[in-house]
């Protein structure tokens, strides 16, 4: 059975449980109505299926090579890419004045997940354009603008994240690339990149990087870095692509998986690049990129769960074994079904998850009410976590369910975990969401999380009479969250830590239960999602009791384990 | 790094953990003493160092392949089996009368998760031949034993297990392979086999197959299937291997991972066989060589796991990133930590399960006494699911804490998740063994489980004085478990089914605890390992809360969930 792109999950999740109409209500998103985004889901789940899902193994078999200094891709991904762009689907969210459809977030946030099902690697393109659009759009001068942003939109050009360096992974601020300033409104940068994704290819006009590096008088650490635009062939007076930049893809890694995405180390050697947004203030600029990149991360997880899911429900519905002789398939047996219910619980779980941060970035924008600013901020590093954690998980149990089949490439259940399993890392790996999310995130005292656990319990609440099974349930768990947070924000930054994870993936279990819940209630507790939630808060959601013993164990216990224990 | 075999580890567990004195008590094993014990543990451990761990990634880089027909193996591979063969490796456990060692079990697992973790792809060729000496000392006739057990426990001669058939695979009695009497005392076999691991090699004199076959007579099912020996060359009467059999290796599969080994289909052509135990008494044939190799597989899932963690340690001790200007490493996070002291305690529990079934094996071989039977019967499952579920699990988790070079081949760290990922299914899938564990194993109405249980629970509390802070936790996670067996002995099969997987998650998160505090209690609670099991019996073991409310579920939420619903 070929990937089928779930627009129909996409509309009920913005129809009934994370409070869409709210965004659509607003001036600014005023043209997204209920036909409008009922014919675009359509439209991107028909190219996801038709167009992208047909490359998908060709990445994975042909990867990107690099051929005299030039990137080699995949068997037809340029004419995917070509797709992509001529859709419009790199600009979904742009702002119209450059060329973009000015979009509800929510809304990329859905076809960038269906575009992510079909296939990965190529997805992984846009969604660094659409990082880097987002960037300029609130940090560049309105030349960088006026010249980059038309191209990026409508794909002509791609775009790139340059952060990493060999010492400065998760600590960013260790980088050492050097700028300086060449007097004449451009800087020269060097410096060595490593794991830039899509750092070149065979199908855009140029690609344009953006470079995090340090101006002389930057002080050390993450306050001393500047952002810079650093384009392969630098624009000609009419901004066409002119003479090659000072720069080069010195190698492509051997990767695990997602072998159509070419991953590089780029070298600058006083290439020519401008300055976005302020000196000293890249890592502000980068931030704005970053956290709505978390969230697409978060669904390309999201993304491989639904496709790994597809895959291994199809194969459960023709593979015949035991109890044959009744012509049954492996969906009579009680534990593939528990496998394959629990798989398409939690994918709606994650999904359901980033629409709810996707909703809140929107109204974000919308109203640049504090509130949807906190909610957003809140949900970020989840749907990053959860969603990429999900990803894995269900590809693994894909791989289970198919048994000896899981484990030959020919099938295609190995690929999933092969190509997802990068998303648990890159754009923070998933411990570092966990500690945004217990230290950052909770500045504020927990209000934000304080905010949600209210909403959560008053809907369990107004649920309790007509399902007092699924809402009970998920009221205590929200109690149970409550309590832990209230322990967490009294505790030292190190012990917070210690349970980040833990409580990253509780306060995930937690949400899976009130989305799950507004499903039931919405679309009916005897219908498919009702039973689907049954499943999800008898058997899920009490997954967060020992999340929570975890989360409040404090720090203690592994610090007294000395390197020499962990050695012996 | 490189692997460093866990020779000490096995030491203590021997020692301490898992009663192997008694074993060495009994005039079976009296030869198994301590100082012998030893050396062959440091001798194991410097081969699996030095000889086999240099070959882990040369299997991997370049694969088995069939060349002409005939399967030429990975580089060194041949050194590498040579120096197992002539250590007396895969003999050890085999009879003295046909040139084994006649070690116990006990030892012969240990040696084997050692050869596991350096090179896991060439191990899994005498794992293979282990089982079929171990079938053939039970069920062949003496002139069959007398040919090809020297051959093979001296490694000349390698065998495998051809079991599975495009249709028949968890449901071995759908196989359609035949077996027809030549009335010469041979048998004429015919038949495709999968999945045959090992199946051929390019430095053994010989490759001996046990396949499953029908008789004309044979009844539709498991019962009406013989076990045949059918080697590649057919021996002459000297005992040479002569004229080629009727078979031929069709094709290799391209794996996820464990490229080292050759994974065959193989067509059978009226090959010549040799009937081995009984006219239709093939499963029970099996059986015998089938339990010992899920020990076996479970100690692969331990040996990858031990390697992965080595691995990720060493990473972890050297990566400096954020507080690097203290000059720290990754290791002073908190999370960081988090990860390798649960892989580190994990791996434990795993390695203590299969240690304590080996050693109930040969306290059954050595005593004969049901008790024994029973506690080997209950524990195979959970060794051979847990192990591999940790060795999945930390292989995971190693990629994760090297961070974005997890994901790049050249680290290593993918290749044990690839690698590892087989050994949740074949030798029967973990959900398999689950099953096994609440149908079979429960036919004595949970008798084996209770013994086991009271065991741990006296156990616990003859630490309560001492140790309240862990006793405590462990007698109650018991007592769950107590609960959570006496309600699925009441249930029906299929209820039982539905809670397989989860119920025996559970009995290993409290045996976990149980072994736990064994070595907490030895080697002193202020020790490393008492520092070890304080985090796991406070961070790991109360899953089992949650596990247990997912075992007793039952099946109706489950079937109430449609194939329709699943689709939607």
């Amino acid at each position: 059975m070929p990937y089928r792109a779930p627009a129909a999950d996409y509309q009920f999740l913005l129809d009934h449980v994370v409070g869409f109409d709210e965004v659509a209500a607003t001036e600014r998103f005023a043209e997204a109505t209920p036909d409008m985004v009922s014919a675009i889901l359509d439209e991107a789940a028909k190219m996801s299926n038709e167009v992208l899902a047909p490359l998908n193994r060709n990445g994975d078999l042909h990867p990107a090579k690099l051929e005299n200094g030039v990137v080699r891709t995949s068997p037809g991904f340029a004419d995917g890419y070509k797709a992509i762009a001529e859709g419009g689907w790199i600009g979904m969210a742009a702002s119209p004045e450059y060329g973009g459809m000015g979009l509800p977030f929510s809304i990329q946030n859905a076809v960038n997940e269906m575009m992510g099902g079909s296939c990965l690697a190529l997805q992984l393109n846009p969604l660094m354009s659409q990082g880097q659009i987002e960037a300029l759009e609130h940090h560049a001068s309105d030349a960088i603008k006026d010249l980059y942003l038309p191209k990026l939109i409508s794909g002509e050009w791609c775009g790139t994240m340059n952060l990493t360096e060999p010492q400065a992974g998760s600590d960013v601020g260790a980088l050492k690339s050097k700028a300086e300033d060449n007097g004449d409104g451009t800087y020269a940068i060097s410096g060595q990149k490593i794991y830039i994704s899509w750092a070149d290819n065979d199908f855009s006009e140029n690609v344009c990087h953006l470079v995090l590096a340090r101006l002389p008088d930057g002080v050390p650490g993450t306050k001393g870095i500047s952002l810079f635009m650093v384009p392969k062939l630098i624009p000609d007076e009419n901004g066409k692509p002119g003479v090659a930049n000072s720069l080069k893809v010195v190698s492509l890694e051997h990767k695990m998986g997602l072998h159509g995405s070419p991953t590089a180390v780029m070298q600058y050697d006083g290439a020519t690049g401008w300055l976005v947004g302020k000196p000293h203030g890249g890592m502000a600029a980068m931030f704005t990129m970053m956290n709505n990149a978390r969230v697409g991360v978060g669904g390309q997880g999201i993304a491989v769960a639904e496709a790994a899911y597809q895959h291994a429900l199809s194969y459960a519905q023709e593979r015949k074994q035991g109890k044959a002789a009744e012509g049954e398939t492996i969906l009579g047996h009680a534990d593939v079904r528990r496998m394959l219910a629990q798989m398409k619980a939690d994918v709606f779980v994650a999904r359901a998850i980033a629409a709810a941060c996707a909703a809140a970035i929107d109204m974000q924008t919308a109203t640049g009410a504090p509130e949807w600013t906190a909610r957003a901020a809140l949900l970020t590093p989840i749907a990053k976590a959860f969603g990429t954690d999900t990803g894995i998980e269900v590809a693994q149990q894909g791989i289970q369910v198919h048994g000896g089949m899981g484990f030959i490439e020919e099938t295609g259940a190995a690929q999933y975990l092969r190509d997802v399993r990068v998303t648990a890392i890159y754009e923070g790996t998933n411990g570092i969401q966990a500690m945004d999310l217990v230290a950052r995130k909770m500045m504020d005292g927990g209000e934000a999380a304080y905010a949600l656990i209210d909403e959560i319990e008053a809907y369990a609440e107004s649920c309790k009479a007509t399902m007092p099974e699924l809402a009970g349930p998920v009221f205590t768990a929200a109690e149970t969250l409550r309590e832990t947070t209230e322990w967490l924000v009294e505790q030292e930054l190190n012990d917070r830590f210690a349970g980040a994870v833990s409580y990253l993936r509780m306060f995930a279990r937690v949400l899976g239960g009130y989305y799950h819940l507004c499903a039931a209630n919405a679309a009916g507790l005897d219908g498919a999602r009702g039973r689907l939630a049954t499943i999800y808060i008898q058997r899920l959601l009490p997954e967060h009791g020992s999340l929570a013993d975890q989360a409040r164990q404090g720090a203690d216990d592994l610090y007294a384990l000395s390197e020499e224990d962990l050695v012996a």
